[in-house]
């Protein structure tokens, strides 16, 4: 089967690694070309010089770009992906975008009898390397049962969450709870650091009861000793609690905690922590500590 | 060995029994003269009219009353633990007050040649019910030597954190993290639910990553349908929120979302919910939804 992958960032680069390796006949492209030459070097596959290019015999078309506006620009644009996709191809795009422009792309695609699933993922950088990301995806059944086996050679677990922009919803629901824990671990520890207490002995009594979190379980003891120089960046996260709170607006639902640790996440960023990991909610809280 | 336990509410009854089924001669004393007798059909043991007359003979003195003014007046009154324990006895207090009037009260005893440990619990009526708390304990190594083989008759993990108060001061961060987590949980529900998504098909999606905690995986279910009759009531969660206010305080620790669910806490009692489950702060943000 043709595949192609458009967007080689630190997700991409390996999901499209993990489908030359499960033997798929896999094109690339890349904005910045270095990075298609580094894949083609590493896996078995070629690379375009344009989207239009790269996914021109495809079966189905994998993308992993930054933002709204760059899946449009690869989508729509006079060298994009629908300059150049077959008719019946099935584009799956693992950006984490609005659920609007997932439904946009979606009516487009269909005009030129393309489907179209938006499929962000959790797991990150780690679960895209080894292969064990979580898919959640919208769009029509149909077109889900003929991606799911290929998408399964980078994911432990797929699932259609329902119409196109479902998949995109339940990323956004993800990151809402993300924000509660993560900001409630950091004032937990904040307040124990503050009070004399050892923080890791703390997460070791209270971790496996109804304080307990995968947050918990795997940040404390980096949030103790401040280091935040890895993971989910907080200008990613603060791209996607802006785009929940922009469809929380829409949808009439009230989101008060997730609205002010995107405020806090503001203050990282002032903080010069644009590249910190999600738990540098730790750092804000104790920027007067000495 | 001669135990007395002080207070056999819905934590002390089953506390206090699993000591008696241990083998151990069990006095006890409840303000209300009938959860004494009703315990002391269901247990071997005896009870007492005065906290007084109830710790005479005891090596170990338990208590677990409702807050800091119980605690005092069950230790401090003219019939209290210190008008009749015996020298070197030790009183393990295992109700959730300020670390303030646990130190305070570890001084007094001491005048006396009586120990103090302050051993807040967590695990809920389920966790003492089945001898599986978690308890986590302020004292002197020593003391906590001599009454954790004890305590092990009614818990699952135990653990010294430091001095007198600290035991308190874990319990607070116990109490910080739950508060964040439920509403990033009560959120992510509210919000799925506002976007046409099955919740209970988003949390089997989420909660293998980094969003999970045990409160998405415990609660979810009930909180999608609207059930808040059980669990951890909310008056009691804001009794320990305060307390963890007041240290935050004078430790100069800044918990602004742990201050904000403090006041959600307050609409919810003012939707009559005193004596909802934690997890109804999904209540208070469905609350305009027909």
């Amino acid at each position: 089967m043709k595949v192609s992958f458009i967007g080689l960032g630190v997700m991409g680069f390996p999901m499209a690694g993990h489908l030359a390796q499960a033997g798929l006949d896999v094109t690339v492209f890349n904005r910045t070309e270095s990075k298609s030459i580094t894949w083609t070097e590493a896996y078995k596959g070629c690379y375009k010089k344009t989207p239009k290019l790269a996914v021109e015999h495809s079966d189905i078309v994998f993308i992993c770009v930054g933002n709204d506006d760059d899946l449009k620009q690869v989508m729509l644009g006079k060298d994009g992906i629908l300059a150049g996709a077959k008719t019946n191809a099935v584009i799956v795009d693992h950006t984490t975008t609005s659920a609007d422009i997932a439904r946009a792309l979606s009516a487009i695609c269909a005009e030129q009898q393309i489907s179209f699933l938006d499929a962000p993922v959790s797991g990150g950088q780690a679960g895209a390397e080894n292969g064990q990301l979580t898919v959640m995806m919208g769009g029509k059944e149909s077109d889900f049962n003929r991606v799911e086996p290929v998408i399964k050679h980078f994911s432990k677990f797929v699932k259609l969450m329902g119409e196109v922009g479902s998949g995109q919803l339940t990323k956004m629901v993800n990151q809402i709870c993300i924000a509660g824990v993560v900001q409630g671990v950091a004032e937990g520890l904040h307040f124990a650091r503050s009070a004399g207490l050892n923080g890791v002995d703390v997460v070791e009594v209270i971790s496996k009861g109804a304080a307990g979190s995968w947050q918990m379980d795997n940040r404390h003891n980096t949030m103790w000793q401040g280091q935040y120089d890895f993971g989910f960046a907080v200008d990613w996260m603060r791209k996607d609690l802006g785009i929940a709170l922009d469809e929380a607006k829409k949808n009439k639902s009230t989101l008060p905690l997730t609205s002010l640790v995107d405020q806090f996440y503001a203050d990282v960023q002032n903080m010069g922590g644009n590249r910190w990991d999600t738990s540098s909610l730790m750092a804000r809280l104790e920027v007067h500590r000495k």
